[in-house]
């Protein structure tokens, strides 16, 4: 059993990392780490982990961590994950880090979106890691970016049409619509259950931070500079994201055609789902779960491809897909732990 | 007091027009049809008008309700709503229709849509009832088809725009979602509350019937034939519209001027708000009012611009509006019995 | 036209007494107040009531407040409001206040539960402001203490059983769910869209600080001192508490006179509705409005009688309640502005 | 690996014994059968389940179930199950059927809350299985009784009580509120979205078919008749049963005593987690588990106990509770396949 560490678990992508990681195989929890919550039963922060887990909320001390574990997952909000996670590969340990810190490869451009970088200099090894575009990349690294959620639903819809060159790459349009966990379990007017409920909003509309990491994702695919036009919307659900994508086609061709090319692309991706022909995700169905759902349709009288994809934003949008890069940066099987049905209803 | 009837009175539509006509000052209402519940008492059927109205469910008799009434509302499923329309018409009645048989003035885009039309001699005279476009000739109209949810939202979102020349017509792509009102008040698996809750998915892809309708509309702006994308989505809230609208400006504009040539386009429409800029609209702010309220983002990156609108689908996308077309057929205020604050939260 | 101030107007009740007000056929606003958004427009802090109400927050100054208006609602915590309550009377408004302070007519009962009272000498004069209960009393009051939320509903279920004697009084139990509404607008974790929704609980079990006030008005009813086991439960809705109350009969008798009973107890009170024999109350047919359901079942096996209200929290349940005192107060129509059909679905 | 059929698997539990049967150790789903989807992929009648299972439905033919299978499941209606229970037993099989078929041991009883009943003959041996009550009669039985929800979840919240003799038996209130799901998949009105969000009401009041059941528990644990008040209400989540029960102490006792009480009563029940004191469950922390959750608070002014209880309806309310019957069946770990941490938020 693999020591693993969850640091910043007290919010809703930690609480998920325990929940994924008490049933893990292979790993064993020996840390979490809460400044909020030091001193306290993780199962009093958060009484649905009561009986899978018992520790005990550290707070953030870097050498208590390292002494405790082999492996770190770093939850925090960007800025301060860059502030710990030198010191951890300093110490030796492999990290996955959930926040926006390592994501961009150019220091400039994380600038621009975000603040200052203070450690660029280990940009260059950091690893994307969305397992369907870098495995290779990700089971060497010590270092893996765990990919934006947005980013994670949005790129694996359009990675294969750029791949293979079929549409206009300055046509592309995204469409999200984000469950409220996605903001976060920090006491905000904006969150608040009557604010959300029976509302529904756009929000950060070309401006939003994670334009510049689905950029370089399809830019990188593409061979090329790709912009997109990203638009987030805040959905009254606990749960989930969906992408609706909009691009020309270069050249007519049918949803059936199209569904094969994905399903071949994703053959050995274990958690993309391809709908079948007429089919459409809902996030309702991949709730809980590491899944990504794609379904397709091609609109002859506009030319345009639709593609949308549904992802569990606190899953395959983040702890779950971190742990599926775990398990490859440790040679274990990538499902290990995440064998996990979708809870539906 | 004029003596008003709603023909299809159980519907979600229905009841919505019962709890508007219930506070108008000048109608009465004296007639409401329910095939299912004919002999029942209205607020039997919904126990929330219960003390508004004692009106007990008559059956759909044409001749009945034409004794009984000087103006009707059909809120009818379509097809069903074509078979009594012409004869409330022939017993001289006014008529608005909220169903879709009236709305394209085409018999044959709407054989192709929908199913064969029964009397397309009405569609010569069938007046498009969106009053921020077709103010004077709803005001003379004896027959007013009331404009589908998806095409009142949209169409007020982007026909500035249009009408002032600021965008590529074919680069159009609009992305709806509605509350599950929308779906109306049949005992459907898909409109389930267990299947709807938590979940969201996008429907009607590139097939959806209010397609024709909102490029009817468009095109009579824009002066020629306009093709769009349009995706409906499933939102799991009561009620509510919010249309995200991408197109490519011709020219760079800012979203403060392009503010202004909204404000100013909708001097006169009372129930259109522009937000300030910066702000962007919610489908909470507008929930159980006749407003549209629309905001506007320009993306200097992608050169589109982001038009957001949102409505009440069953106030302004169907019985609110019903009822200002009444207003402008009858010679009242546009507003009358139209002034409900938005139930927030 | 009267003029109006609402003092405390950026928390739920406020935006509802400004809804409710703005539609007002005798008063018009004239100062809305509020110390965090002091000098933004109102619309700015509610979008939902751009068009509706076009005043600018002022700072909560009690000399401008007075020299403004006419009447004062107070919709302010508890505490802050004994702060200005007694300087509004000194000036010689009339006032309505919605928060705690003035509720209990006990000095030592309101420290008991909550803390020092600082104008202890205002208690003999304040009505408490149940218009089923004290409709004399509040037409001559300048100084109203409205209802709490949960007392509202479970007094108005409750009193004819005790006018009439037809419960052991030691048997009542009162078994509430409330929407989170009724938990304000404060930016609290567990007011969190994801904490609430998906989500029941019961909270303040044995300890809510409604308990006395539910005990005064039963107490003064029976005529001898009242203790009831209350209950809230927070429901994942934004509107509405739907009260299940149980006791005892003193002798069998049957849902249907009991209904007879209730229904001639308040056939003065407009606002309160009688379900018609095997109809039970839902929040949902009461939202938006002014509304108190009752619905009663007796059980022959067990010999108690269950009877179950609904009300809107935030209407009936506040501000709509501290219009109808405004009403009385003032010698308008009990009614006034207050006829809005509740908004289904 | 065992082979096992779920019979009526088209249903929410029916998708509910699959999710959790698809990760089993020790068994193998082999036989899915729907009357209403024969032939088609589960996973086109679940689309959630897709890559966990990719069986085809069968019809309900008893003897290819016979077959396929050693273990059966019946997720019948009521009336349906004991049409086929009867053969499957005949056939050799152990059956754990979650309809209410077998569950009250007094034909009569059955019939007066239910219809005939065809196989009373088969009451004498089923084991009615709560195995925190019945573990050891479960473990040989061939027939199981699985519990009703409600039952479920008051049962054990005052199963402690009454072994020690605490209440007054005659007290007992029981105010439960349950999830949507527990309606079932089947289309009625009273189940669409639009009529239970943003609602809440109580039905079957004093008349549902869940009291026999649950007073026969109690009456077996007091070793008396038990006669209770329990209501139902719906409440707008998808899963989730929270009962609030009342009772009257025999004598004062503290929380602290009876938590640990509790404790030692459920020390071997591995589902059941007794909430630290002044903790109070909410269905939100058990969602997708199997656990049931209790707290308690003593009322020293009433002299009445409050003990609420939390659990999921389709899990330990169902699904989940009939594995662990079958766990103990099969003479396997109690746990086995169950220990899933519920998914928060």
């Amino acid at each position: 059993m693999i020591n693993v560490a969850v640091v910043g678990a007290s919010g809703y992508t930690g609480v998920e990392l325990v929940r994924i990681l008490a049933n893990h195989p292979h790993v064993k929890l020996s840390c979490l780490t809460s400044r909020q919550h030091a001193g306290k039963h993780f199962s009093e922060v958060f009484p649905s982990i009561a009986g899978c887990c018992d520790l005990v909320c550290d707070p953030v001390d870097v050498d208590l961590i390292a002494e405790k574990s082999d492996f770190v997952f770093t939850a925090l909000p960007h800025k301060t994950a860059m502030e710990v996670v030198p010191r951890f590969l300093a110490a030796g340990k492999k990290v996955v880090d959930l926040s926006a810190d390592y994501r961009l490869r150019d220091a400039e451009v994380y600038q621009q979106w975000y603040q200052e970088h203070t450690s660029p200099q280990l940009l260059a090894d950091a690893v994307y890691g969305l397992p369907e575009l870098f495995h290779a990349g990700i089971k060497c690294a010590s270092l893996v970016a765990n990919p934006g959620c947005y980013p994670t639903g949005s790129s694996l819809a359009l990675i294969p049409l750029l791949e293979q060159g079929l549409i206009d790459p300055e046509t592309i349009i995204i469409d999200s619509k984000s469950g409220t966990s996605g903001a976060g379990r920090a006491a905000k007017e904006g969150s608040l259950f009557c604010e959300v409920n029976e509302g529904f909003k756009a929000y950060g509309v070309a401006s939003h931070r994670h334009t510049p990491e689905i950029e370089q994702t399809l830019s990188a695919v593409h061979g090329g500079a790709v912009t997109v036009s990203f638009t987030p919307h805040l959905l009254p659900v606990n749960r989930g994201i969906l992408s609706t994508c909009y691009a020309k086609l270069e050249n007519p061709v049918s949803a059936k055609e199209l569904l094969q090319q994905y399903a071949g692309r994703y053959a050995d991706a274990p958690f993309v789902r391809i709908m079948p022909e007429g089919a459409l995700p809902n996030v309702a169905f991949v709730k809980g779960s590491n899944y990504c759902d794609i379904g397709i349709v091609c609109d002859e009288r506009t030319g345009r491809v639709i593609v949308v994809s549904a992802i569990d934003n606190l899953v395959k949008g983040a702890s779950g897909q971190a742990v599926q890069n775990m398990n490859l940066m440790l040679g274990l099987d990538e499902t290990a732990g995440l064998m996990i049905p979708p809870v539906f209803p």
